[in-house]
């Protein structure tokens, strides 16, 4: 049975969706997209950034993220089809570790708390496939890696984009 | 340089202890040894096996547990020849996440979230060497495996045995 890797946050979990409407409630502003690149934070204004590092940290953010369109049922095909794995770089925010395995136990209940990695670095994880985000994690995988469109990405052209979760549904089942 | 991957309970992290220190403190009684082959909780009465497993998902018991004699000082050590890893099966109980970052702090602050691992199925992991206290572990390692010593691993005879840091030291310094 082959493995299957899949990122959270901007994969499954729709962290900026959430961070700009709490920022948009809070102060009242907009995110500029067309300065996202490399990080979807980078896309709030100067002088707020240290606010939303705070509440990247801060309990219950990452416990009531959005869930992507249509990740739950193409992620319950590809469980029953792979070996399926969740890899999140999540030890940078302490706070959001049982966020994290609690959201996916409200959302993503077929998942068991043993197909769950949360680390630092996914260059020690190994598979046949990887969806994810970010270049940096996929420039190390050996597996075949797929780049998970994000509004901070758009202009990566190394790695084979996969738009929503019905492309990965095509890619994969 | 190469990689190391080092587990935390029973390695760097002495829950044992913790738990029987408690146990004996809340209930009077003590635990048997002899039976703990494969889990150091078999060797808490049978009546009382609900306690022992609710205990270890409590917030603060992976918090303030006893670090192994000379880990600092070896990991410390290891930290500068190796990249190292701290890698440890924990999303089973959700509630030591936080505990388990916050408790390296104090203990281990040469160690960044980066090179720390939290997951529940240790064959993802790849590196060169692995000390771990569980065969389960050990046996999918394509790297080379050490097996630390540990009151319920005492029959297991198919690995390299490390009893204590000095050993480690030995090993890989």
């Amino acid at each position: 049975m082959k493995r299957v890797l899949v990122d959270m946050d901007e994969v499954i979990a729709d962290p900026m969706t959430a961070m700009i409407n709490w920022y948009r409630k809070e102060y009242g502003l907009d995110v500029d997209y067309t300065k996202m690149k490399g990080s979807w934070a980078n896309g709030f204004p100067e002088q707020h950034q240290h606010l939303i590092r705070a509440r990247l940290n801060e309990p219950g953010f990452f416990r009531h993220l959005p869930v992507m369109k249509n990740s739950q049922r193409v992620l319950a095909e590809i469980n029953k089809k792979y070996e399926l794995f969740i890899v999140s770089a999540a030890t940078e925010f302490p706070n959001s570790l049982k966020d994290k395995i609690d959201w996916l136990g409200d959302h993503f209940s077929f998942i068991s708390w043993k197909q769950v990695v949360l680390c630092g670095d996914k260059r020690l994880c190994v598979g046949d496939y990887l969806i994810d985000d970010h270049t940096k994690n996929l420039v190390h995988f050996a597996g075949k890696p797929y780049l998970f469109d994000a509004a901070h990405n758009k202009d990566v052209k190394e790695y084979e984009r996969l738009h929503n979760w019905e492309e990965v549904a095509n890619a994969l089942l």
